[in-house]
């Protein structure tokens, strides 16, 4: 593997490094949250994605000869800067939470701690990596979630460049889909890989009887033939059920049809009670074209007759909300050895961000449902069983007391020590498996498409008290 | 340079391409477009980029070793072609619009043609390539145009993956920005590089007063100040003013303040009169959080205030139309050693397509502008100084006679023979350029961000012919 070119950064990431090393404070131990202040697409929750990639990105990231000399020519960087990121690495130290996490608004879900001009070149490749396979693997779950079952992602020819087909795929798998067309993700990450023909395939026989009887022969247990090409009741499905019957005669299953065009609940019905007449009621129908959430609930709701969704463009490209919202705030510094907590106020008071090395209780009830997460400082620790005041992020006077806490669970744990990862990063089923527990340990009100529940995010009492005293501070 | 995988495919390229591979059919001749149905974000056009990197692949594209035995595991494929594969590489032609033309529905760009099932397997990384990054040229089109001047695009902490972002840089240069703050488009690229601080410089310091000051002493030339983490006309605009009379004081300039939140036309209407009362006039105000094309021209509309408008996420992953929606689709085979056109029909009229090897003829008037583009079969040459009668693409009775014709310039033009690139590609601002230059031959009308006037793509009358006989022949 080559390094990965640390020069994948904004270049204000690079103007203030050197200004800290002027400064002298470029050593000083930071502490960056990356978190997000709402849910995308209007959803109840998100699902993290993109960690192995983010902590293989910070273990290798250089600056190679070439990278500096390219600074070098635009002339506002000093010879011995330009040394020192010769030999950069990065030596900081991360906590997370475990990829494929269910995780709400303002919840850190890395920690990074380390040399504050290391931390801050850092932060937009971190975020470049982890904000859009967070956004894919939550557009996925809905997906998933709205289908009931069986989705196939199909979007590489929309996605956003060949990289982000790959991830895009990777992300999908992590939220849900069950499989991907995209053959290189196939190889490249273990994911199951489908799909059968196109258009083209029966323009090309001119003759479209012919051209599902030539797949039939040649994936005799593979077959789904696309049906729309020039009338789907009229031509694809009564052509469809011929070779399905022919290949029932022989002893072989036609698996299923697909319908890429029309109106999918009237003609996934209508075929479907075709196929069943003929007999060929084991024949899936798969659909696709344009599908994402909303459509599949709809879809459902008719009682369209569908198996399985492809679905492509408006999953990886996360229609309905382009970027996930994670952001990289600086949250404490260590001055005279000790931690001092900072807070960005801002105009916006969903701006500001929270004070501190804070970690994240997930507190749950006797049945295993997630009932909220609690932020604490760092080394707070609180008896969950006898109760805790929990206060409103932006709302210091909104307190809500959680009882009923059966388990608390630290979600922040050391995954990078010095630049170096501490533990193997889970295989991608693994990955898989941990959100859709997430998933099912959340109550179905907070999954809902539209208007969800909003799950309760709350400061302990230390943090709170923290937050007040910087909102307080004169400046 | 690695070759790139022939992987990053769809599954069922490879799974149609040992089936036409069976069927003898794999060495025909085809003829594949690749077009677009209706412009993204409701607009009146589209600009095209990508070529480059498009023909790149297929020019390298091969399957490795461990790609072929990754698809022996799949266990459909036989081992014939799976050697087939080891020897693939792509030997057909490509023609081309040129990369960052303006280009409206149903207009091919690219017409690829060569052995069926090779055209095939290549069908998926083109559409990935050209789609992305037209999708982002357009959206930068649209954003430059709304603040008819600078833009510098900031996105790559919510772009779509590594390489989502550093090829979106590149696409939102050729759509008209004038700068990145992706420090590796700027090396890769030629791109200019651009950006000063971040809240967390102010935060690091504790003191803005100070924080600014460090800024100034180690850029005398080229600070921006950031004048929101705490409140922007109490503290940071005051606080900047301060440092930039010092700085005026020693003979240095400040070159900016960057407003980050809060309502931006009031703020920035604000900031240029007390900058001005100041002495401080040549300072520019940038302007950066979720901006995008309508509330630029909103803000414009305000009489707000700002000179560098800042876009990053809503520019680098198009918010408003997550994909390009281009395709790639047959229009014709050789049989008999002639080419045969074909056509899909499809239950939607709109997802038909133009049958034949096409050519593009751009109508311009006296003075150089657009008037319409007229697809015809290539080939065929018409006299267009007598005028020519162009027909609706799905509309057969709607004919509209094109007169005062000054010139008519074929779009398409050869790239690749055989596999092999005919031609360099241009240097990344010559792209920007031809860009630059067809957005001018454009009349306003149809650079109107909503309900633009509509471009008029017609067939020719030999073209037409060709669809209406294929419409009207029995299946």
């Amino acid at each position: 593997m080559t390094a990965p070119s640390a020069l994948l950064t904004d270049f204000y990431q690079i103007t203030m490094a050197q200004g800290y090393r002027a400064e002298g404070l470029h050593e000083t131990t930071a502490c960056f949250d990356v978190f997000f202040r709402h849910n995308p697409f209007g959803g109840g929750y998100a699902v993290t994605a993109g960690l192995e990639d983010a902590l293989k990105f910070l273990e290798n990231a250089r600056f190679s000869d070439d990278d500096v000399a390219f600074l070098k020519d635009e002339g506002i960087f000093k010879a011995d800067f330009l040394d020192w990121l010769k030999l950069f690495r990065f030596r900081g130290d991360v906590h997370a939470v475990p990829e494929g996490s269910v995780v709400f608004p303002m919840t850190p879900v890395l920690r990074v701690e380390g040399p504050l001009a290391q931390c801050q070149l850092m932060e937009t490749p971190l975020l470049n990596i982890i904000n859009f396979q967070s956004l894919i693997a939550t557009k996925a779950a809905r997906v998933c979630g709205a289908a009931g079952g069986n989705v196939v992602e199909f979007g590489l020819r929309r996605a956003h460049g060949p990289d982000g087909g790959l991830s895009a795929s990777r992300a999908a798998y992590v939220g849900g889909c069950s499989a991907t067309s995209n053959a290189l993700a196939g190889k490249t990450f273990g994911i199951p890989v489908s799909g059968t023909q196109a258009h083209s395939w029966v323009l090309a026989f001119g003759d479209e009887l012919e051209a599902f009887r030539a797949y039939a022969r040649i994936y005799p247990k593979n077959s789904i033939f696309l049906v729309d090409t020039y009338d789907t009741l009229k031509n694809g499905l009564p052509n469809a059920i011929k070779v399905g019957l022919e290949m029932k005669e022989r002893g072989e299953k036609l698996v299923g049809i697909r319908l890429d065009s029309g109106d999918l609940a009237y003609l996934s019905i209508e075929a479907r009670r075709a196929l069943d007449a003929a007999g060929l009621d084991y024949v899936k129908i798969v659909c696709s074209g344009e599908l994402e959430e909303f459509i599949i609930h709809d879809l459902k709701a008719q009682g369209a007759k569908i198996d399985v969704f492809g679905v492509g463009q408006n999953l990886v490209t996360a229609k309905g909300e382009s970027a996930f919202p994670g952001v990289c705030k600086l949250a404490a510094l260590v001055e005279e050895g000790k931690w001092r907590p900072m807070m960005k106020l801002s105009d916006n008071v969903q701006k500001s961000t929270l004070p501190g090395r804070k970690q994240v209780w997930r507190l749950r009830n006797s049945s295993g449902e997630m009932m909220a997460d609690l932020l604490e400082i760092e080394g707070v620790s609180h008896d969950f069983s006898k109760g805790v005041v929990g206060t409103h992020p932006f709302m210091e006077f909104k307190n809500k007391f959680y009882d009923g806490v059966s388990s608390a669970e630290p979600l922040l744990t050391p995954v990078m020590r010095g630049g170096a990862t501490t533990t193997t990063p889970p295989r991608l089923a693994e990955v898989r498996e941990n959100a859709r527990k997430g998933l099912d340990a959340l109550h179905p009100t907070y999954k809902r498409l539209l208007n969800p529940h909003v799950y309760k995010v709350s400061l302990g009492p230390k943090l709170a008290e923290e937050a007040r005293m910087l909102r307080n501070s004169p400046r």
